[in-house]
């Protein structure tokens, strides 16, 4: 919700909905800049930020925009409570700025939906089993609602973004990418992991694991966005439903590490503990005893990455680390390819006619990942979105 | 607390404070314009503003100053936890937006205290009976702060104001005013029942209740400001100790009034009903079965003090409302008032002396209180500071 006329607009549609005869429930998160202002706040304020603090601070945000949400809806005869995270039995566990939820309380929201009243409850927010203010981090507000839809057996949970759905492609790579009617669970967390932008990974893997179907939708059009539901539900299997690329991850690569085993299974254990987040690992052909290992990891992470490859470098004899900053990763995703064993054969072509070199690959059962260069990006997700008649 | 400067300036205030080895507990308001802003924005979205969604959006403002305080006093190796109204144990009855306190349970307060960590805590904000979060009003974070220090017993609260202290009368009206080093807690609650602006009526109530010694002074200087103490604690009874005014009410009158047993009690209950707050009455002397009764309220007030005044006239039989926005009120505060009876023919001598007729007349054992006209009400507080030589 950007400001008060969005505001307005969407209680308007919030109204009409119950005014329909439906039960909703509304989430919401931090008005447009609010959140960017807060943190610029604290940057003022001091260089120490403890993350409880900045959890306090930043659970301001939704608590203006569901008491404003609250108060058009009172405007338009709709009578809606808001709720914090906390009130909204939002449970999670101690891990400031990044919560994970362990458990909804869903009490209050119960008894309000029963007294008719509509429930508007903060986004991205909950509270520790240690009773302190919690944020979930990136997607957290999504995440809020598909665990609260989970939790009062909702029929959907509607998540309204600034896209209209899910594309068979970027729209502003390739022009004619297509809204995708329905999607699986298994397809959308594919996307989500390798670059799509539209739904935080974790809000569709709790939307899996609890089976809550994902609406997908624009909350400035209003129009049927894409659905994302259980496989069997889908009518038709496309061998490839969508293309995502993602240009935020950097490739470090590890040379002449000697060819011992359990090395690559220290490398990554060191790595992981420091809290690197590690995608793809590409290991080469050993040659007289010594083996190049490559992996990628958000660009985020670039200092603390190579730091920490670099101890552990030197820890298992290592000739050095070299990073690139200028990869890019195209990804085809469809749960068809489980029986189509030719895409991967399709996709490699495509790109090679177009003299785009592969420098690491990885699979899934529905997903096939190239590590290409970034200024090719856009030319492999246009030449394989025509290639796979998307 | 202004901005981010101010918020560093009280860390570092609170960090020295607590460095010379006291246990501190801090209860902050919110910063500058934020509620402006806020009340701004409800105003911006919705002519419909349920108080509880009021309370909600308000109580952000508190959220974000505490939260920067602790991340000001972390930058300088104090260790600091926040907690909202709800939080620390602030339990309010259910009337949104002037909640009053029914009970403190600072267990969380006292377990940060005990490990060594400095308590922030969000004031004028607290958590109903209902769950639902609360204000407390006019005063909020004062009266958060003496109600805190009482549930801890602590040894002294200490206000800061943008004032030093409390003065003789008010410096802008009266330039030689001197800062006032000690008052009693009745003298305090006259003071600012009768238009001292530097604390509010009900934290001065709640100290008084209390036994909370309180200490008023600038958060600019830091001097030593006022202290409000019990009675006999203080060493010398000055027969006057300060001077208040008011221009903020106004006058209504019901004009010939059948002047039948009941009427005056009824007339009040039924105003005080309608929620107006009713200061001075004075009824005239009743003159062939009929008086006139006239009383002050707040101007905030005037359209529904006017609407129910004029209804109750008609119940009652009397002739006429009238209104009268041009009063002021000057009053004497000193606990040596009652025992020296003087104080009253001086106050009436000094006032004629001036030219400036007396309207209505309210007395307490240590307050005497007239009505004026407003324009002479500074030539007022000037004359009267001078004769009682303060």
């Amino acid at each position: 919700m950007a400001d008060a006329d969005r505001i307005r607009t969407v209680a308007d549609y919030v109204a009409r909905s119950k005014r329909r005869g439906d039960d909703v429930v509304v989430v919401v998160s931090a008005m447009g800049k609010t959140t960017d202002d807060l943190v610029r706040l604290a940057g003022d304020v001091s260089a120490t930020i403890p993350p409880r603090e900045m959890d306090m601070l930043l659970t301001a945000g939704e608590r203006i925009s569901v008491s404003l949400l609250c108060m058009a809806l009172a405007d338009l005869g709709v009578a809606a409570e808001s709720f914090t995270g906390s009130q909204a039995g939002i449970i999670t566990d101690t891990d400031h700025t990044k919560a994970k939820i362990v458990e909804i309380k869903p009490d209050r929201i119960k008894s309000c939906l029963a007294a008719g009243v509509v429930p508007v409850i903060a986004g991205f927010q909950g509270v520790s089993t240690e009773r302190n203010v919690t944020t979930l981090g990136r997607g957290g507000s999504d995440t809020t609602a598909v665990a609260i839809a989970a939790s009062l057996g909702a029929t959907v949970c509607e998540i309204y973004t600034d896209v209209s759905g899910v594309f068979t492609a970027d729209p502003r790579v390739v022009p004619s990418a297509r809204k995708i009617p329905r999607i699986s669970f298994d397809e959308m967390l594919e996307l989500s992991a390798s670059g799509g932008r539209v739904l935080a990974l974790r809000s569709v893997e709790f939307a899996r694991n609890y089976g809550v179907t994902l609406h997908v939708r624009s909350s400035f059009t209003w129009e049927p966005g894409t659905w994302v539901v259980e496989e069997e539900e889908t009518m038709e299997q496309a061998v490839v439903s969508a293309i995502s690329h993602d240009a935020s991850e950097v490739k470090l690569t590890l040379l002449k590490v000697p060819d011992r085993p359990g090395v690559a299974a220290h490398i990554f254990r060191v790595i992981a503990d420091a809290g690197v987040n590690i995608d793809m690992i590409v290991q080469n052909t050993s040659i007289e005893g010594h083996t190049d290992i490559s992996f990628t990891a958000p660009k985020l992470d670039l200092e603390l990455a190579r730091r920490v490859t670099e101890d552990v470098a030197r820890q298992v004899g290592a000739s050095e680390v070299i990073s690139d900053t200028t990869i890019g990763r195209v990804s085809l995703i469809g749960a068809g390819m489980r029986s189509h064993p030719g895409v991967t054969a399709t996709m490699f072509e495509t790109l090679a006619n177009h003299n785009i070199n592969i420098e690491m690959i990885s699979t899934s059962a529905i997903r096939i990942s190239c590590v290409i260069r970034v200024e090719q990006l856009e030319t492999a997700v246009q030449a394989l979105h025509e290639a796979f008649s998307l």
